[in-house]
């Protein structure tokens, strides 16, 4: 089920539309104002699909070289120790063995030099201390050592022979333990950072940062309404089919090359070059297939470690993570603990808002809590705020970027508020929300005032929605709401198209392509030559091949290298005037091109007749644009769900569950849909059932996708979408980049369903059978 | 042992100069007047040298695909055959088999259309005959069929089980067969167009062409000395290392993917397209490492065999040639007959000259008579000549351009008539060819008017060199001089260059690498942008992911790519310059860059810091250029070589060969000698020794590398080498291109030696020690 709202048109839609196949039966707003685009907004088929569908295209681990062999990483089975010794002389006498890795093997470098792994800035000790430990572990699963042999088989059998003599040290596991007094200091050399100033003595928190703006305390003095709550989410995975891997190959000419499958093949660059302290240019990343990434994909883990293994070896080397690795030693979203607090005017409107946010950043900072701390309050337009946020280090893996990260347990607390300040205001939700809602000319906590956004249109497209006003039928069902928000990011871009004789043009870029993004990258290229989507063949380059392209990530591919491609483009149309002038001989300002057809006077030529003769007026016709574009567009969604809850064992049925975003220009609907469906899926596991499950030794007990339940097909609705489109004014076609946004608003959504269903508002992730009963339980004993 | 020299200087050569390790203690010329250019004249190591000294380069038959299965071919043993039936039942049954293909299996086409495979327009029939004949087998290897399997060892038995049913026909071997009154006929469709019209009966000879100039009997009537002669040139091969090979994957999106090694991966792509009526932007070739091709690579062969394998199977289909494979159904060279006319005045003027040439073009036409016309008189200042040129097809495989095609078969003729010219009139063969030498403005019996070209100081250095007066010590030892010419040419070529923020760039290209290109490639683009030629990282990039790029043919590469190469650098500087100028704030036109260091006013940055600072100013810079340049310089070479002749055996012994050429401005001296080399190794090999030595039945009895005797490093003195540097002022560096000249002068060279040595002049190629005797015996018994 899928809609496409144009806010020109909304108050025009009909209240009945026709209903299409799966989902419910509910209301197609396909309401566009003509056609302005002739290819976009089409739902071509994507151009790796044949590849994908048959099994050809090429992930990580299918990567295989002429006399290639295996690593193995040996993994500390605490959460927290002192490393005393490593003995590797068993591991080096065992069969197959051809060298072993441990963090000595690093190049000589200054530990405390600050290096940017894409995250900020970090002592480059704790950007190498991430990819093999040096005197401590801080998380069971942390790599200590590795190994290289001729199967992955005798690697493995090796890595078992390295004995490590630890001595374990007591871990903390949350935020509200690492920041206790007393507590285990992770990292001896880590101060807080409060406001520049540096604490006295060692901390778990590397920093705590404070925004305000306006007068909090004058705000919650004009409030008749004040609700505060604290709020927990647990630590969950992005959950990606494909484990990490790696192959690299250290070539006798000093050169690196590597294969893997990354959301960023120049970060992979950038980040192997830091941690080894070579050059970006004696690098070469050959961007394999990617089998999802979700943010987790950014961050290295086995590059580095095969590329020392293969220095050592002088084969090229290959490594996979076990499932097991994924989970344990790969970036998970922070957990978190916050409190929300706002208060309201009687008639609705919101006058002020405080947040104290602790984020965990894993064994090494940073966390995601400023992202967070940009979204807690953003959909709203309040006066007066202050945000606390605190990046706190626990003994977990560290954590990556995942959908939007650290908006989703921004928006589970703020939206919970929201949601609770309008039953207490006795309002709508949606109406109070109407009533506050930024736009255009709001200024956020962090600072940027919004330009056009489309929050209001979101929030209309939610109330005029069929499912808002279905009537609910049947018993502990429950409706919920929320919105949520992601502000996008720009960044780098290169896109080089050169035109074929036939008509065609071929399209080299730099991002991975996990969603989609060839296709909706090669449609923006075909609309502006007048030819089909399908006469674009986009190809993803290696780091020698492309210009820089920053990561598949931040919602920005479509926006960002989409740009670079319609600017490409515009540079063969300008090109090719020039070309189709020396063929009439006029002067190539007098040549026009639209739909596809060059022009002057009389003279006219399709755009596929003047391709074929490119050689002789001057050679071939190749175009070229880099952007790094600063009109990012954010990004908000909205959730309505209706959820039934077992009354006798508290589990939760997620009925009808439809996701409004405003994607600015949908380029490719379906992808667009794809993104809104996947974001509003990853945000119900993480809302309902995901979650870390730590022992008291600081252990993940449920580290298999077995044990970590995401929720499969079975356990979901068909998630019905609805698109609006409102232009982003930074963007040639107005695309605003849809990749994030969807995953913040599920949790408090499906809090808030939960509490019209069972009459408990829960405030803890993942509100699973048990915290529900436990809380109905509390409800009836209080 | 090497010589550079600016033409410049010449004059102020030393008489006698240090000498170097290897080769003779002749003299080193070693003179540039100061050093113009900082990267250029310089011998940076390749950039592939790495991967090629320690076999890591991935050649044809390196490359692996899941899935791929083995293609084998059926071949005729007959010279000339009626095909009357395949039957591939017994092939289809037997182990592991998966398709069978014959000529049938070619999509519908009009076989009259006219396509051009890369050396003219010829009927589709003849194009697609070449790959799998259909009615009639014309030569001895000719493919009739082919299998695929799981296994090349099933392949190849299976092949053995199509059973083909023929009826042999007589075959021709020489153009002289061919010819004759009564003639087998190859092709029942094939006409004779001479100067447009068609003859009555059909023929072997496919074109006859005259150019004239001048009044070529009133010429000769001036005349005081007339030599006329005859010559005969035997088919050679080109003896490329490597044999061919294929690799395609027909995609079920109906793309087509191959892996090849190929002088022109577009070249691949166009004539695959062509063959299979596709569009050829659903093919997308990827250029593996060549192992030489000299012009041999240009064609396609396994192609579109192994791509319509497997479109059969569905799966990737690979096919390599076994070296009877190559030299049987591979394009060598033409053999010739040639009959050459020259007259001069007593003072040593040359006043007519008249060419009679026929080229085979093996079973398949076009010859390079063509080439060959242009090159039989292209170094002398003529003005009344006359050419005739005869295309004849033989029973022999479809000839393949061969280093200066044609140009050698002409030069024995007319380099031998000129030496017994300068004889007869008692002069020194280098005075005769100064006082006649082509130079600027001069016109061509084919048209075109030289430019500035270097023959004259050529010619200089030839007399200078002390090789030229060295006292010749011993008996039965002969010198011998002759000169040659190719006329290089530009073609379309595709740059694209990105710049890291290490300072360093990676350039992407579209041509094919044999003999270095990728290094004279990358200095041109190091010399603009002022950094080092290591500090530019090539890439070879597929069709999909480069501009359209012509073949690594023609001497072009370094000339026309490397044109690309400067312009795209120039793009490069010329952005990076507008990225200083918003750092500094003032115009870009204010800016100056020089010596790797961009200023404006008091402001100075060098290229390495600005590109750090790219992301902030705008983000990446991507430079790119295409060019089809016409300003191509013709070089010329010439040869000195001393020669013994044993008087009992007729066994030759090449004792001293030094080689100059004129290369325009040699970008890699090394690269440039090698070349040099190269040419004079393969002359020496055709004029000595090479040669498909065919039975009466049409059958080449040799085809092997034991008994087809290419030189070996024991069969050849050290070449030495002397650069002469005119630059070509149809290129900013003034770059000739220097990979096929010095392969025409060898073969006179080699034939005046023998007659200083042995008293007899050869005019039937390969002079080998049989024909010295013969020429002996028949001079001693007349």
């Amino acid at each position: 089920m899928s809609t496409t709202i144009d806010p020109k048109t909304v108050a025009k839609q009909p209240s009945n539309g026709s209903s299409g196949a799966g989902g419910h039966d509910s209301q197609r707003n396909m309401i566009l104002e003509g056609q302005k685009y002739r290819v976009l907004g089409t739902r071509p088929i994507r151009h790796d699909g044949a590849d994908k569908v048959t099994g050809r295209a090429l992930y990580g681990a299918d990567i295989r070289l002429a006399g290639m062999v295996y690593g193995a990483v040996v993994r500390s089975p605490h959460a927290h120790a002192r490393i005393l010794s490593i003995d590797t002389s068993e591991a080096e006498k065992a069969p197959g063995v051809l060298a072993v890795l441990t963090a000595a093997d690093f190049p000589a470098d200054d530990p405390t030099r600050l290096v940017n792994m894409g995250e900020g800035p970090i002592p480059l000790a704790y950007a190498r201390g991430n990819i093999l430990a040096d005197d401590k572990v801080l998380y069971k699963g942390h790599a200590v050592a590795a190994v290289a042999a001729l199967t992955s088989a005798d690697a493995a059998e090796a890595a078992k022979k390295i004995r490590v003599e630890y001595e374990p040290l007591p871990s903390v596991a949350t935020t509200q333990e690492a920041m206790a007094e007393g507590a285990p200091i992770l990292h001896d050399d880590m101060f807080t950072l409060d406001d520049g100033k540096r604490s006295e003595k060692p901390s778990n928190v590397t920093e705590h940062f404070r925004w305000e703006m306006g007068d909090v305390d004058a705000g919650f003095a004009q409030a008749d309404v004040i609700v505060e709550r604290e709020f927990d989410t647990a630590t969950v995975h992005q959950g990606y089919i494909e484990p990490q891997n790696a192959t690299a190959l250290w070539n006798n000419d000093g050169r690196l090359q590597i294969w893997t499958s990354t959301q960023g093949s120049f970060n992979v660059r950038q980040a192997t070059a830091t941690l080894l302290g070579i050059p970006v240019s004696h690098i070469k990343v050959t961007p394999m297939e990617i089998g999802g990434g979700f943010g987790g994909k950014i961050p290295v883990y086995l590059e580095p470690v095969t590329a020392l293994l293969s220095k050592k070896t002088g084969r090229p080397v290959q490594a996979v993570m076990s499932r097991e690795d994924v989970f344990e030693a790969t970036g998970p979203t922070p957990g978190s603990h916050l409190r929300v607090k706002m208060g309201a005017t009687k008639d609705g409107r919101i006058v002020a808002g405080e947040a104290w946010m602790a984020y965990e950043a894993g064994a090494y900072p940073p966390s995601f809590v400023k992202p967070g701390a940009m979204c807690v309050f953003s959909c709203y337009d309040v006066a007066n705020l202050r945000v606390d946020g605190y990046d706190v280090v626990v003994n977990k893996p560290a954590t990556a970027a995942y959908r939007a990260p650290g908006s989703p347990n921004a928006a589970f607390a703020s939206e919970s508020v929201v949601n609770e300040l309008a039953e207490k205001l006795g309002m709508d939700p949606l109406d109070f929300r109407l009533k506050n809602a930024a736009k255009e000319g709001v200024r956020r906590v962090d600072g940027p005032k919004y330009p056009r956004v489309g929050l209001v249109e979101v929030l209309e497209a939610m109330k005029a929605h069929p499912h808002y006003s279905a009537p609910i039928e049947g018993e502990n069902i429950g409706r919920g709401v929320a919105v949520g928000f992601w502000f996008n990011v720009g960044l780098e871009s290169s896109v080089s198209i050169s035109v074929n004789g036939d008509g065609t043009v071929n399209l080299v870029e730099g991002s991975t392509d996990i969603g989609g993004t060839r296709t909706s990258i090669s449609m923006q290229a075909a609309e502006v030559l007048g030819i089909a989507a399908e006469d674009v063949h986009p190809t993803i380059a290696d780091t020698d091949s492309v210009g820089f392209t920053a990561v598949t990530g931040g919602s920005r591919v479509t926006y960002a290298t989409g740009m670079a491609a319609h600017d490409a483009a515009q540079d063969i149309v300008r090109q090719m005037k020039e070309r189709a002038a020396l063929l009439w001989g006029v002067e190539a300002d007098t040549v026009s091109f639209s739909d596809g057809q060059f022009s002057s006077g009389s003279e006219s030529m399709a755009f596929r007749e003047l391709a074929s003769q490119l050689s002789d007026t001057g050679g071939p016709v190749v175009g070229r644009a880099t952007v790094n574009p600063k009109g990012v567009g954010g990004s908000f969604a909205g959730n309505i769900v209706d959820l039934r809850v077992d009354p006798e064992t508290g589990k939760t049925d997620v009925l009808r569950f439809t996701v409004f975003q405003d994607a600015g220009k949908a380029i490719h609907p379906s992808y667009v849909e794809g993104q809104m469906q996947g974001g509003s899926a990853q945000g119900i596991g993480w809302g309902l059932n995901e979650e870390y499950f730590m022992d008291a030794a600081g252990v993940m007990r449920n580290s298999s996708l077995l044990d970590y339940r995401m929720p499969t097909c079975l356990d979901l609705p068909m998630i019905d979408t609805c698109i609006i489109e409102v232009p982003n004014p930074g963007h040639p076609f107005g695309v605003r980049g849809v990749g994030e946004a969807s995953i913040a608003p599920p949790t408090p959504a499906l809090a808030d369903a939960i509490y019209h269903a069972a009459g408990v508002r829960l405030r803890r992730l993942p509100m699973n059978p048990v915290r529900i009963m436990e809380a109905r339980w509390a409800q009836s004993s209080s």
